[in-house]
């Protein structure tokens, strides 16, 4: 879509099949020990898929969604467009609430409704085409975000630098170079050197299956460390920078992201080290004044206790709180790293601009 | 050894066998899945028990290599009290070299060596018999420190709390209350209820395998979060204390405790809680001014890729950093809860005072 390579010889992690039957996903929920490639095709598989983190990492699941609906719409065989709009709605709003916290994915169902809405003059096979390049254009769309994130993000750091990041924002979780990770893919391009510690990421483990196998993979030096243990390596002086990717991202700057970004943050902050939210403008929720406006979706006990073991590590009887995300404040963030440049406190009015606002 | 019940029915998870010729152990690396117990009878089973975290928690490993070194000292069969000095320290020095962090395991073998070069003058067999005396002696002491421990521990919380604790400082961890648990079990008893919240404690998860089993087995309300959904917990206002244990306390105050726990001391301070550390004295060592001085045991990265997980969570290839604990700042600690009180800062003063200081 671009001259940028993806990271991943066989594409990048969310891609229309051939044919355009069927939206095929890199299976993120079997890495790193398989590399599986799914065909999306019924909406239930789709749903599935997304529930099910198969396809995870808010831009991802953005495109992930708008080809889904595309090929929905396609195999839909409604020539009527009354008919045919009430079919795509009935897919979106039922793909738009596999889950409930990253912005990214109503934000591009509603792209793609949207266009099926503004051309109802049009015959519904031109309409179908018209959603195929909206998805098209989201994808291509987010690489852009991305090399551009990268570009910015890379100014804020050093060659030498140590850089802490949580959870996976790079290209699985979003298309070639990725957000939090961008800048170190780009860095080693020009050869610059860092030194990345990747926290684990409980309970799902995407920093340990996800980030450092991407790392890892494109040539960069990377620690594994559980989430537990970032205090210990800030105090060392081995971190320079802490990059992560964002859900959303509320107007005042309050920041939903994987559970233990705000952990992440608020030792950044009692180090002196600073702390970045790289995302693109999609994730921004202008809607939402202040983290408190922001669902955060609960997810299942048995991933703390049951996923990945051999064994379950508690018992059945005891209670779990399993937050998928958290919200970290403004206050705690040194700046915001959009593909529109680097945003700074206070956020209401530097995220504002953003958007030809004041 | 005094009138308090034992949380586990079979007795603490240390003891020496009936006939004194073995120590008896939970494996608590087993735990919660099987209750299994193990007899070590020979000073290599006694070494890799507490290498490999069979028995673990700083005042039982102290109380462990007690028993152990009254029951090498008894299996010696040495008249000649030279011969049998030097296998008492020479056994002495193994056990201590199996663990570096717990300052415990060396207070207990050298008073157990020092009852060894104080009776030079009796014969072997009374030696031995004052050994095991001063072996019952370290195990009665901590039974009644975490008595008095847990009444301290008590002042600082009131019914309805919530209180939140990473890794394990309980029953398994020392004997009968516990420390950091004591107060919770204390007040159980009591009639007071708290909300307990316990850090999963990666990479070994001794808060998921052994601090929710066992507050749910003394009928305490527990919920377990994995460590990086601290910070969520606090933030919504469930926690009003946090307890930890401690493997070692400098003179100053610098904690050494599960890694982790200095992360949680540092949400806590951003969020207004009071954080405590409740250990008995002989975890303070004064030979230690500050917490640049403890030596940080490394442990190996299979523990967290590999150890519990039906299969690996990361490639081989990727390099972990795995410290078994950190160093928690004095000035992050509201107070140090001892069997003789509670310290306030400055705990230079407060901990010299504890044993006779000015």
């Amino acid at each position: 879509m671009n001259g940028i390579q993806p990271i991943f010889a066989e594409g990048d992690s969310v891609r229309l099949s051939v044919d355009e039957s069927a939206v095929v996903i890199l299976d993120q929920s079997l890495l790193p020990n398989k590399s599986e490639y799914l065909n999306l095709r019924s909406a239930g598989e789709m749903f599935a898929a997304i529930e099910g983190l198969k396809v995870r990492g808010a831009p991802a699941i953005g495109i992930c969604a708008a080809y889904c609906l595309y090929v929905l719409a396609k195999a839909c065989r409604e020539s009527d467009y009354a008919h045919f709009l009430s079919e795509v709605k009935r897919h979106s709003q039922y793909l738009n609430s596999s889950r409930p916290t990253a912005v990214n994915l109503s934000w591009a169902l509603s792209l793609m409704e949207k266009v099926a809405m503004d051309n109802r003059d049009k015959p519904v096979a031109e309409i179908i085409e018209l959603m195929g390049a909206q998805a098209s254009a989201i994808h291509a769309g987010d690489i852009a975000s991305c090399r551009s994130i990268s570009e910015y993000g890379l100014s804020l750091v050093k060659n030498g630098d140590g850089v802490l990041t949580h959870c996976n924002a790079g290209a699985l979780a979003t298309s070639r170079y990725g957000t939090a990770l961008g800048p170190l893919i780009l860095g080693k391009e020009r050869g610059l050197g860092f030194k990345v510690f990747a926290c684990e990421t409980r309970p799902l483990l995407q920093g340990a299956r996800l980030t450092s196998y991407e790392l890892h993979r494109a040539g960069i030096d990377v620690t594994l460390i559980c989430d537990n243990m970032a205090s210990a390596v800030m105090k060392k002086g081995w971190v320079q920078a802490c990059f992560v990717g964002a859900d959303r991202i509320a107007a005042n700057g309050d920041t939903a992201n994987k559970i233990g970004t705000s952990a992440v943050a608020i030792l950044a902050k009692y180090y002196g080290i600073p702390f970045y939210v790289l995302a693109p403008t999609s994730t921004i929720d202008f809607q939402c004044a202040g983290g408190d406006d922001i669902v955060i979706e609960l997810r299942d006990p048995a991933e703390i206790k049951e996923k990945f073991f051999a064994e379950p590590v508690a018992l059945k009887e005891i209670p779990c709180y399993n937050p998928a995300f958290d919200v970290t404040d403004a206050a705690l963030i040194s700046g915001i790293v959009t593909e529109k440049g680097l945003c700074r406190p206070p956020y209401k009015e530097s995220l504002g601009r953003l958007f030809g606002g004041a």
